[in-house]
């Protein structure tokens, strides 16, 4: 298992913990040098904030760890393509790389924005285990019909 | 005085404190049926977290008021054009209007977004006392040179 994998799979833990308090299953980490300094998963529904999406709890979580509020060597892993607000939060933490699993074409950021809306140094890779990522959702949404 | 100024005027003040307390002066506001339900004020310095923005603060205030996470009888003032991170936010709340003072040509959201970012039934006014809001933010910057 690369670093990467180890890291989305922590991502998927926390989606698995967001299913399980029946939230929309979409868990996030970020990593610095190795090490986990932050990490969320979607409270949406239990906190009532559209806010709280998974990305949001872990970026804070993170800049609350480190005492700073750029994460330019870190690296986000998140199981969904992020949102357009959690795109714009991504942008300002200045992160430098972003490594997603399941894209969304109905609220992913790409159906938005005009061009790229991270900071130019940023990278973002995605597909990372999608597979599982999106069977996690699938069966959220399953069990709702 | 309108109703609409009066509260603009509440998220200058809000604006004010931000400034004094050395933050880019942003504020922000939440009013449903003439009532102020949200209020926030920029904190990323404060809290060392990208994602303080005014209008964050006061919907999630707004959020935790209500113990509901749509706003659609809602009305957002806030004294700067939103980013596209708190136009993503403005989005998934369905608030049912906005109302901007000054715009900003450079992180404001009509920069980054292919249409309008907000639900479809959202209502966009922008300008109101845009020279106060404008001013605060002047200074600021003029104080930092």
């Amino acid at each position: 298992m690369t670093a990467d994998e180890k890291y989305m799979r922590v991502a998927i833990g926390e989606a698995q913990v967001a299913f399980d308090a029946g939230e929309i299953p979409v868990g996030a980490v970020v990593v610095l040098k190795n090490r986990i300094i932050g990490r969320g998963h979607n409270l949406t529904e239990t906190l009532k904030d559209v806010t709280a999406h998974a990305e949001m709890i872990a970026l804070t979580a993170a800049f609350n760890f480190l005492g700073a509020k750029y994460l330019p060597e870190a690296t986000l892993y998140v199981t969904l393509e992020p949102c357009s607000m959690c795109a714009g939060a991504l942008y300002w933490s200045k992160i430098g790389r972003i490594v997603f699993g399941a894209a969304d074409a109905k609220h992913g950021y790409s159906a938005f924005y005009k061009q790229s809306p991270f900071h130019p140094k940023t990278k973002v890779e995605q597909g990372l285990l999608q597979e599982d990522c999106l069977a996690l959702l699938q069966s959220f949404f399953q069990q709702l019909r």
